[in-house]
């Protein structure tokens, strides 16, 4: 284990009907006027907006809006919310949707109280400061709720890219959810798969003896095996929503996570696509995720991968051979993703083979090595975008 | 999944040699005059209370101490603390121990601020407000250094029961795995048995649908078993303390268990018998834990058992007589508590089949049941303890 801090001080509110008390914890944590971040028009025709701005009247809160956030969150409406922001001298940021809505509203509550580009952040400098910021979360899958990350894809530059530091770690976040039960399958299905890959993306660590936050994260991934087939199963199952939800926050507040070195690859290639492809995160990761396991079994000892071939996937062990447990447990990987309805193939994304050397390109590594588990170059990044290119 | 809060922003500050920034922590969270809580001569002979001291020194503190927690820590010594505190304008309790020391310091820190008896916490009044208080870990076990909670002994009645208020959460611990290493085995087999139970006390549940914090739990449970033999081969083996060492906290600040009713019967019968008998709390547990369970696999279905047994045990599920596999799971809990050494029978930690009327008396539940997941009567209290002087 690694010597590491741990702080992850959000006040969570779990359950049904609880956006009704958005008001109190705006108030509860010192704000007054408040910006509520939300993205398309499904927040206002479900009168979830509704809901929000009585329980902020109700708590004698001035609040103004700014919505449009899309997925893949732009730069231009961080500009946009930042100028808002102070000519209405607002004090808290309340956002209200998925990880897109969160990671804008992290962007703008730094931006704020900012003098210089916010995309500074975004560019390796941690801010010292940010306006606080509340969620009220609808999608299951970033972890942004609970995280002290936040990611943008800048329009001019197309670079995709992540800011982190505790003062954007939410105060407060409502997660009932009941408020997931207007996604679409595919959409819940893009989440389930975006929690595993945080899980996955801290499994597959160097880092020796890390048994207990490894049994954790196997016990993530699990609850997604039986969580995910039972929402595809039956999108109206409270429960099931609910185990995805509190898993999502747990498996990305880095109780799991901060005592090892991480890898993250799979992300980085995935922002690529996404940034290039405007495909929902969840299914890119589905198509580049299995397609690095592939290329990482081979790259590797393949340990890690038996590991979670046999503990997660029931995969028997074979001591004579222990990459061919290993590539076991990633074909048992993309049958549950393609079970849920993930896609797993280029083609499916409408991404092309004619752009992997543009998508290599975009990864921006130069002559350098990315990732923890195992590092990758430039040659091995093509190589995993062909893997997944190849895909039938 | 019930609906619940969750907050739990305690600092931690985990690894080797983190002690010595103790100051600089205390400072971070506004403390200037400093109590420091401990136990016995051990933490002055190993160096660490020096340690300490130069830490806070060269954070500019003012420093105190109050020595002498014991075991199952008594009321006796919290009104010293709080008079102590009082006289020296104390602004800051720092608890330099295991969970008693921890306890103690929780206890101080609420009655210093507090008009009336402190006792009346351990009574059921909630406290508004505490001084801060601030932990160096030196045993994994209590997960007190995470945890709202502080259990006290009144030494004139032999009542030990519970205060739980989110006012006295540590603001920061220190968590150093080495600060274990000089623990006896038998002390390190207690602290793993109490991690255990703290698991298993949330796992037995009849709270529908919550696969998420199972899978999680079930984790914790799976690690104790592997890193509680590889420390027993091997006391300084600082891998499997720090593993044990960070499940302990995870495992009872309750992220996997605020979503849940839960049971903690053992563990009120288990205080009985530590407070008659002055046994070690993860003892006492060793010994009625299982026979808690023989109980209720009896009186239930028997399929978390069963859970227990195929998920965590690796025992076979006998589809046609699950109580079967139930009893093969508690009958290899009690072989891994006896590989580590504990005690399984009321013999064995100086108990007596001839105060089992007293014992269950000192339950103090009338004509009452009490817990959660099997409600227990008095004669139901008298079976489980029978269970336990009967073992052999």
């Amino acid at each position: 284990m690694k010597s590491f801090d741990f702080y992850a001080p959000t006040y969570f509110v779990f359950g049904r009907g609880r956006e009704n008390d958005t008001g109190k914890y705006i108030k509860k944590f010192g704000g007054s006027r408040v910006m509520i971040v939300y993205g398309g028009q499904s927040a206002k025709r479900s009168g979830l907006l509704d809901r929000i701005y009585n329980s902020l009247k109700e708590s004698g809160l001035y609040a103004t809006e700014l919505g449009g956030v899309k997925p893949n969150p732009r730069s231009g409406l961080v500009y946009e919310g930042i100028e808002l922001a102070r000519n209405e001298k607002i004090d808290f940021i309340l956002a209200v949707g998925g990880g897109s809505v969160i990671d804008t509203a992290k962007a703008i509550a730094m931006g704020t109280v900012y003098d210089g580009d916010f995309w500074d952040f975004y560019s390796g400098k941690v801010p010292d400061s940010a306006l606080p910021v509340g969620t009220v979360l609808t999608i299951a899958a970033s972890g942004s709720e609970g995280s002290p990350d936040s990611i943008i894809t800048n329009e001019k530059t197309l670079e995709k890219t992540a800011a982190e530091a505790d003062c954007i770690r939410p105060k407060f976040s409502v997660m009932n959810p009941e408020l997931t039960e207007s996604l679409s399958p595919y959409q819940t299905a893009c989440g389930v798969t975006d929690i595993i890959s945080h899980a996955f993306e801290r499994y597959f660590t160097n880092t020796p003896d890390v048994e207990t936050t490894d049994r954790l994260l196997e016990g993530i991934v699990l609850a997604m095996l039986h969580e995910g087939r039972r929402v595809m199963e039956d999108p109206s199952n409270y429960e099931a929503r609910a185990n995805i939800m509190w898993a999502g926050m747990v498996c990305h507040n880095d109780i799991m996570g901060a005592d090892r070195q991480q890898d993250w690859n799979s992300h980085h290639l995935e922002h690529v696509l996404s940034a290039l492809y405007d495909c929902t995160h969840g299914a890119g990761l589905a198509v580049i995720m299995p397609a690095w396991m592939d290329y990482c079994v081979e790259h590797s000892d393949g340990l890690r991968f038996a590991q979670m071939a046999t503990r997660i996937f029931g995969c028997q062990m074979d001591y004579n051979d222990p990459k061919r447990t290993a590539r076991a447990g990633v074909e048992a990987f993309r049958n549950f993703l393609k079970s849920i309805g993930m896609p797993l193939s280029f083609e499916e994304i409408g991404a092309s083979a004619n752009d992997i050397d543009k998508l290599v390109e975009m990864n921006n590594i130069g002559e350098g090595k990315t990732g923890g588990f195992v590092a990758l170059d430039k040659a091995a990044i093509k190589e995993i975008y062909e893997i997944a290119a190849n895909i039938r």
